[in-house]
């Protein structure tokens, strides 16, 4: 297998171990990363590409308060009100300090939320448009709000209180939650993971503001080194003499088909005259649900899948995201888009349903699996970026290799549902020859044993647990009274009895997932519709 | 009193009779109104003010086939599958006919949905935005789908059974329902009243394509002459010299407040340095919900007001909107005012909380009162028309009359809500003198009267009429265990027993509506929540 550390064969040698867990590295940190966006003396060295696409307001926005200052700002800090983060609070201080949203400068006030969730779109000054389609904001609490008073700021504290920001001409507005739930994702209906997370028990208030970062956000998980900012991704780009980037968002494992798209489209993108397309492969970092693989396990796979050599390392950058996941399908792929943009990408790969779900209480997928790349085609402030629809790839038994899907020849394909994947993996059973890498495989098999281990407190948990706050659907009767069967052997799951005593009996899809009780969870709400899911839209 | 036919005296005598119902009137229908939409020859007559804004999209669209080509039209629609419309399809149909949804053609395909659910706009061939906020959409259930088969035309039939249009170059794409109620509404709470009326039960799949209407939509109610569409009020603009027209959106009985509203926002345009601005007084005639004051009462009210003199016949035109209502507060007030720049208006007075209605399940107003005023100057495809801001205007106790609200001297000032203003005439008692014309008052009084007297079948209708259906939010059983009664002394509604013998008590206010069952059915809802309703925030 080749080495990882070809990849970035052009870029300079880590200024750090790298830790044991990850002993190929694919993304060295870049040595003057702070100093690249801290002033604009560092940032005339950059050499910048004619050919890579503007930041959107055109001029890429940096929150982090320059070295010299951070003394005296953490000083006028300790003096002002403080706002406790939450760690998706602090993923999107993270996102906002880097620019990922350029042009905002922090939390959205009022009429950045309002634009936000009724045309997915910002204003500028000049009367063009930029996207934005994912509320980013701050929620506090009446306390909260009272304790701020008539102060201008506010300070932002980390989990364990340093002050991480500080928040600025503050607006405080009213949190309007189903009105925002609703129309950021289409539904109210209970069981959207990140309105579960950080919306349903958030506080009643928003608080919009310009940020000043005190440092860069860093989470200390041995994945830092990989979390290059906007502005390092369009340095290195530079280097590379990248005349296109094409990005591609994922938060799966990476098998063959994606990576015969992935060279596949560069292959396309030669043909239409560009010397040097760079593929960005992007994994989302931020927030995911719980049934998602980790993103610690989804970088050991990504990594094992490119010392492959399936991918080339001379025109792919590897990197991550540090958005937290919504999975609110059309409006949120807009955001996945538009962040791209800012770090230097004018190609986007769409695929089939992104960042879709199946609906958490009905028979089907929340989204129209073709809504996602029209919504991204026609949104306003995307103009620039060139829209790469997704090819359905399947394996080709004829070939014994992933390919794109002919439909002349329908019955030579076989397609491998991410279900079906996770379910030979977790009984490490192996999938056919040419489906995904060996090294990659054997992670997967890894992380989905590694489940199998009770949690730290030696307590296996019970889907019951999941349930017990969604009194909104079910009551509590209801749920005790059903009784839950898993049937291993044929991967199926069957929910016996129902409430009063009558015979709910279904099958279901035996969703295997980053932890038993999300199955039994899913089989719970499926119930009620007795019906069949299919949880696996998204890529 | 001045006579209404003032009101018009520029324009010519109308051609029919008038109904007696109507027995002044202040629309008459314009002599070649047909002529004016059907040709360019007839258009090229029309004298367009060069002060008068342009339509979205560059040119009013209008889908009336010429009078010659009707005959062949119809042999057409003959041999093609049919669908049947409801009134508020047909509703649509004579909004898109006429052209206030310009520039689309036709009820939207799905790239013209999915725009307006998520953007509120339309990109046009040339990148610019034209404003489209609320779906003009078109349902087919299975069958109807299946019976439409390859055809890629249909013909559409209003209640008698009559060809009213021919759909073209269709497109059949799915009814997203819960997304669609999710997006344009901000909540997915039963009790929406479009959404119930409308949507609830509508097929699965959508509609689209360009229209050719067969002739002009008539409703034969006796107030069709006053149903003028954007050619004819532009025309009558022109006539008028108007250089400036201010449309005001209403659905509910014109007060001393509304009038006080209008003559000074004419004030205000001549300060300006405008010659001559015209008010464009719009009350909207499509759907509306059961507790609104029915058009031809509200028609009957605003023509006693202006017979009153309170507003100036020479600077006035009142005309009927044909829209349907959605009650969908900052979505819909975007819809209210693109339809009015297209009928020629530049200045669009905005209120308190337009388009919106009491939260169905919940104790509060559905949108927060200022989202619309803020919404709607943000919205792209509307930066051409001027926002005025309603002021607040309250009863002054020392002059005696409507005057605008001074918070310096707050206690001199009486709020009249809607729900008073409707119990007060209710109970035939009088408001404060110079809170309404008495001509305007009579009519309201007569109007609830009315509502006293059984419907045509003799049987009056029970609150569990209406909740029938509402089995998503209560079961049967639990509405068939609710005894309801009313303290019509008090003008409270109290709930004295809810499901399983658990007292449920709780005094609303008394919502006077268009009959008694839509308190009573209000009241029901608010059970849920044990909430005190105030469905009076629209004007």
């Amino acid at each position: 297998m080749a080495s990882m550390a070809t990849l970035f064969a052009k870029t300079p040698t880590p200024s750090q171990p790298l830790p044991k867990s990850l002993n190929t590295h694919f993304i060295p940190r870049l040595k003057h990363a702070v100093l690249v966006r801290t002033g604009p003396r560092s940032r005339r060295s950059l050499r910048v590409s004619a050919s890579l696409i503007e930041p959107d307001g055109g001029k890429l926005v940096e929150l982090l308060v320059e070295e010299r200052l951070r003394g005296e700002k953490r000083r006028e800090a300790a003096g002002l009100p403080r706002i406790k983060l939450s760690r998706i609070d602090l993923e999107w201080v993270h996102v906002l300090s880097e620019g990922w949203a350029s042009p905002i400068r922090g939390f959205m006030r009022e009429s950045e939320f309002l634009q936000t969730l009724h045309f997915n779109a910002l204003r500028l000054d000049d009367g063009s448009f930029v996207n934005m389609s994912v509320p980013i904001v701050l929620d506090i609490d009446d306390a909260q709000k009272r304790r701020i008073g008539e102060s201008t700021r506010v300070a932002l504290l980390d989990s364990a209180d340093k002050v991480v920001a500080i928040l600025n001409d503050i607006e405080i507005y009213k949190h309007h939650k189903e009105e925002r739930i609703a129309r950021t994702w289409g539904t109210t209906a209970p069981g959207l993971p990140y309105v579960d997370e950080a919306i349903t028990n958030a506080g009643n208030w928003l608080i919009g503001g310009d940020l000043e970062v005190l440092e860069p956000i860093k989470y200390h998980d041995g994945l830092d080194r990989f979390r290059l900012s906007p502005a390092e991704l369009r340095e290195e780009f530079t280097k590379r003499n990248a005349d296109a980037v094409f990005a591609f968002q994922l938060r799966n494992p990476v098998h063959n088909g994606h990576a015969l798209l992935m060279t596949d489209t560069r292959r396309r993108l030669l043909e239409m005259g560009y010397k040097n397309p760079i593929l960005l492969l992007h994994p989302l970092g931020g927030y995911t649900k719980a049934d998602d693989v980790p993103l610690s396990w989804r970088m050991k796979q990504h990594e094992k899948v490119l010392e492959d050599g399936v991918l080339d390392p001379e025109t792919t950058v590897v990197s991550i995201f540090p958005s937290p996941m919504h999975y609110a399908g059309p409006t949120e792929v807009q955001w996945h888009a538009k962040a791209r943009i800012n770090a230097g990408a004018n190609f986007y790969i769409v695929g089939r349903d992104p960042a879709g779900m199946g609906h958490p209480i009905e028979k089907r997928d929340l989204y129209d699996a073709d809504h996602g790349k029209k919504v991204l085609s026609m949104a306003p402030g995307l103009e620039r970026l060139n829209i790469l629809p997704f090819k359905v790839a399947a394996y080709d038994k004829t070939q014994g290799k992933m390919a794109f899907f002919d439909p002349s020849r329908a019955q030579d394909f076989l397609f491998i549902s991410g279900t079906k994947m996770r379910t030979l993996a977790r009984n490490k059973e192996n999938p056919p020859e040419g489906f995904m890498c060996p090294g990659g495989w054997k992670v997967l098999v890894e992380y989905y044993d590694s489940l199998a281990v009770p949690a730290e407190n030696g307590k296996v948990p019970q889907a019951w647990d999941v349930f017990k706050d969604s009194s909104t659907l079910f009551d509590t009767k209801m749920l005790s009274k059903m009784s839950l069967l898993i049937d291993k052997k044929h991967e199926d799951l069957y929910i016996a009895k129902g409430t009063e005593g009558a015979l709910i009996s279904t099958v279901v899809d035996f969703v295997f997932a980053s932890s038993p009780l999300a199955a039994e969870a899913q089989a719970i709400l499926a119930a009620k519709e007795v019906s069949k899911l299919n949880l696996d839209s998204d890529f």
